[in-house]
């Protein structure tokens, strides 16, 4: 074991000892943590390792080592190295398999996590498998331990809001018109990539001031004079996820662009203004969004969100969570205008609540200028 | 509309027509489609369409217009305009959405297709609901329209082939020594997204002679010499996946690096020889198979699968579908062998069952050396 693996099985260790705890404290026998392509947040947390492909599912018996089943054979080496789990098992057909080392448990309470996205012929197969038991959603419990951000996983947060601005840095040093939207997504996808990461979602970039829409698909479209051109996009290190935007305007901004931007700096910096431990998430939503609706514009959506082994669907949801703000909790700030004759401009950044503010996790450049 | 609206339109409206048949045949009196992220193919078959984000509802009632609900409302347009569907919605929660639309029409017999990935939570909701309504999975039934492909099909999956095959180029002509996977396959990435497509999966690159492995994520891992470099990629457009693989060793070959490749491109000749309509799927897949286990390697993986609106998932699994091909039938052919001191080496093409044998999707050179 090198000093990155006694660090990461130190981590787990944690994470599955907690595990264990709250199905104690629910009288769980064993828990099953579910993966699906695309949502991967909760068995990482637990793994430390995600497939290339296909669904992923961990149980973890109350008295006995976690063990794992994937859809095939061919990461089991590599999954046992990062996960420090021993038992590893690829079969086609996955779910056979965790009724079969569950039933060796005889069951009574199972407890899961990631319900939400484990599919009903499963939960099927498993309800007919141990008609009596009961399974209990730990998924909310689980996400609760996952605020609070420990040491390592910080590590990685800053290493991917680091390759994130690199990448943001080519956005303000290539952009250039005739550029299709597409082109432009690609080099950002690649300035992640050549940088050692990967990409949390795919690069987002609209561009013109037409098409009010706070995201899509980049398309064809060629960059014009005038456009402004709003990039989303977040580099991914060891499965944590950044999130940021930046908005260019191609030339020489008008008048609207210069207001609209400047609502968006402000309600940005209201948001960050917000930021302590024991305000409630609700009040940095709340900065930004009076900034922008007291500037007469629509609010399209919420501030922000969490951002750690998942992007939009992790905790907080800025804009109803009333819980306060914590050290260690991370998300981003996002504040937007999207309107015709102006195009859509954001600006959002990663941010580490700490004891006594903030730490931003992201820092490219914030002007409306491409570097020429 | 433009030519390609209307091409789609006409396309769409017979898919649909097929999804009304099989659901009259099934006596059902609506149909939920069910798409997630990382699983989109049914919903885009009857769609045209896919969100950035979240999952994807379609509702079909038995007698009236198609509706379809998203977890967002910012690309409900793109989504009627691609989709010449008129209703679209863009709920936070889609699921009481869609119970909404369905208590209208009083089902009886409910068609899913998508049933395998619909979350158990969903389901529950469903079967709460309408408690006396059966669940008809008719996913199997739409898979097996999806088979023969039409013009419109085939001409995206062309296109994607030649996107591909772009990627493969750079392949040859930038690979070099102290040239990192994930560089390399940043690089791939980059030359499919920049030619105007998606990736299909992320491009997988692995090198060297001593981990044999059919899949796994590009490493920090340096390119040297002596290295079989093995690349997995595909492009997808209008979401038509390729799905291509070539090897390539750096420097003067061994003579077990050379062997093993003969029997991998025996193999591969072997597969096609094999492809006409009327023979088994299988037959493909034994064709290429005994090649491999005669000369004394292990079969790690199938032959190959169905390429489409998906790759590993799509119809037919050739190992194990008995099945006859038919002309328009499309899938790819992937032979590969992997052994210490060897390293890892595939050859993988698309084809298209024709009336007379197949033609080839996929047309990059085939060669073991790099161009220099």
């Amino acid at each position: 074991m090198n000093a990155s693996e006694r660090s990461w099985a130190r981590e787990l260790d944690h994470r599955r000892s907690r595990l264990l705890e709250m199905m104690a404290s629910k009288d769980c026998d064993a828990a099953i943590v579910f993966g699906s392509q695309g949502r991967t947040e909760n068995f990482r947390y637990l793994t430390n390792f995600v497939p290339v492909l296909g669904d992923m599912w961990a149980i973890a018996p109350r008295h006995e080592a976690m063990l794992c089943v994937l859809n095939f054979t061919w990461q089991l080496e590599e999954a046992r190295r990062l996960s420090a789990i021993e038992d590893w098992r690829g079969e086609l057909e996955a779910v056979p398999v965790v009724l079969e080392v569950l039933a060796a448990h005889a069951p009574a309470r199972i407890a899961v996590v990631g319900f939400d996205r484990i599919p009903a012929v499963a939960v099927d197969a498993i309800r007919t498998r141990f008609p009596k038991a009961e399974l209990v959603d730990l998924s909310a419990d689980v996400a609760r331990h996952r605020r609070i951000k420990s040491d390592l996983e910080l590590a990685y947060l800053r290493e991917a809001g680091r390759v994130t601005d690199l990448a943001l840095d080519v956005l303000y040093e290539e952009i250039e018109i005739g550029m299709t939207e597409r082109e432009l997504a690609a080099r950002l996808d690649y300035a992640m990539q050549r940088h050692g990461a990967e990409c949390a979602f795919p690069s987002c970039v609209i561009s013109g001031v037409d098409d009010p829409i706070p995201i899509r698909a980049p398309t064809d479209r060629r960059i014009a004079s005038g456009d402004s051109v709003m990039v989303d996009l977040g580099a991914a290190v060891a499965g944590y996820n950044a999130d940021a935007s930046r908005t260019v305007v191609i030339g020489r901004p008008t008048r609207e662009q210069e207001d609209a931007w400047a609502v968006v700096t402000n309600a940005y910096d209201a948001a960050l203004a917000a930021i302590r431990p024991g305000a409630p998430c609700t009040n940095v939503h709340r900065a930004a969004a009076d900034v922008i609706t007291d500037a007469g514009f629509t609010l399209a959506h919420r501030i922000g969100h969490g951002i750690g082994l998942a992007t939009s669907f992790e905790w907080p949801s800025l804009d109803t969570e009333a819980a306060p703000l914590e050290a260690g909790m991370t998300f981003c700030v996002e504040p937007g205008v999207y309107r015709v004759g102006v195009g859509n401009m954001k600006l959002e950044d990663d941010v580490l609540v700490t004891d006594d503010g903030y730490e931003l996790l992201t820092n490219a450049r914030r002007t409306l200028a491409p570097v020429r």
